[in-house]
């Protein structure tokens, strides 16, 4: 009998923030794959360390090295489209030899996660569930003590790598936001904000609910780019009695 | 010395959902405080319920019967404000006494929660820390198996009590969209992603994560209302190798 995959959402950073159901899958299960840069242990594994059993078979997927490249290159997809057949045969080997695996995903599994990638390739042939995690942007709201929407407030998650006139528009359209994956597109996406007036009402998170975590005025935050774990977040100022 | 206030995030409804965090500080804080329905045990109460200690002291705080008035009618919102007058009331006494309170709430409480509500009426005066949970959403989409955002995708989440003209605007304007607080205004809801042609992306979710869940193709779930566990996802389809 074939093994079942399991995409554990690891929530924002602190390990206390895994839910009680990751905890305990974590322990459990006989393979513990995560995805980590060349060289790297990665955060995903740094976030689970303390749930691993000294038993499980862990299964590290290493990146191929490819920040030279923009996204939307040819080659860059290509080099990552084998990248994903070759972690997807790892973990069938696994399952089909019938082993459960958890594959770690920080914050929430199905929100803009790398797990996706492999359950996609892997959900017709094993029994898959999913656990949910808490949102990094939810630990940086928490960490910020910022009510982000409030009654009928519109949020919106918006890629920092949105061109700025298309920035500018969303975020006169929200009346909450949240501005995710900022690296070298911050100034960009803090100019956008300083066209919309908006900017005073903004905060930038960095490492939310980690060591080193810090929350700032974005009007402060002067200088890009961001670092991975970063965000802003334009809280809502709707309905309330 | 005073005691310190916990906002603390249930999840979606699952109770192995709840962090391991969450879990620790429901066991440890003196006072326990929940909204509810009077009459009625409440939601948190019943996903927190395995994790309350009998010595605790239970605080239900029972919202008042408003449900004949519209939520801008300015007897509606002066009968709301008066209840969470009355219950910040209620904490401050606990906490001015040197007791810890964990407020729980629904999914995560700073989203939608209305613990936003007492949390901006005690901060000034009491230490405050929030436990972010996972959204009611990320419940949704997980119980769907439904990747929700790749890549650049936009997400948008909207009320369902917005216009239909402003749905459909902000539906052809997002890569993925979720819809809450459908009740009464599913009918409307419905209507709008037929109208603009995405109703075949789009899938209804109910109690996520509980009892009783039910995930179906949006265009197949034909009649409103919606119960309170309900919301509509229209997963992303964004860059993808």
């Amino acid at each position: 009998m074939a093994g079942r995959l399991y995409g554990v959402g690891l929530g924002p950073g602190d390990p206390e923030l895994l839910t009680v159901k990751a905890a305990r899958l974590i322990g459990a299960c006989p393979v513990i794959a995560y995805f980590a840069k060349a060289g790297r242990r990665g955060n995903a594994r740094l976030i689970a360390d303390r749930y691993i059993p000294e038993a499980a078979e862990e299964l590290p997927l290493y990146y191929p090295m490819t920040t030279e490249l923009p996204f939307d290159h040819p080659e860059y997809l290509a080099t990552l489209a084998r990248f994903y057949a070759l972690a997807t045969a790892s973990l069938a080997e696994r399952l089909a030899a019938g082993r459960d695996v958890a594959l770690l995903a920080e914050g929430d599994p199905l929100f803009y996660g790398s797990f996706m990638h492999l359950y996609v390739r892997l959900r017709e042939r094993f029994a898959c569930e999913i656990v949910p995690g808490v949102a990094g942007m939810a630990g940086c709201w928490a960490a910020a003590g910022a009510p982000m929407t409030w009654g009928d407030d519109v949020l919106a998650v918006l890629p920092g790598t949105l061109p700025f006139a298309d920035l500018v528009a969303r975020l006169r359209a929200s009346d909450a936001a949240v501005v995710m994956k900022l690296g070298r597109h911050f100034d960009k996406v803090r100019a956008a904000f300083a066209e919309t007036g908006l900017i005073e009402r903004a905060l930038y998170v960095e490492r939310g609910t980690m060591a080193g975590q810090l929350v700032a005025p974005l009007a402060e935050k002067r200088e890009g780019p961001a670092p991975y774990f970063s965000l802003i977040l334009m809280p809502g100022q709707g309905r309330r009695p």
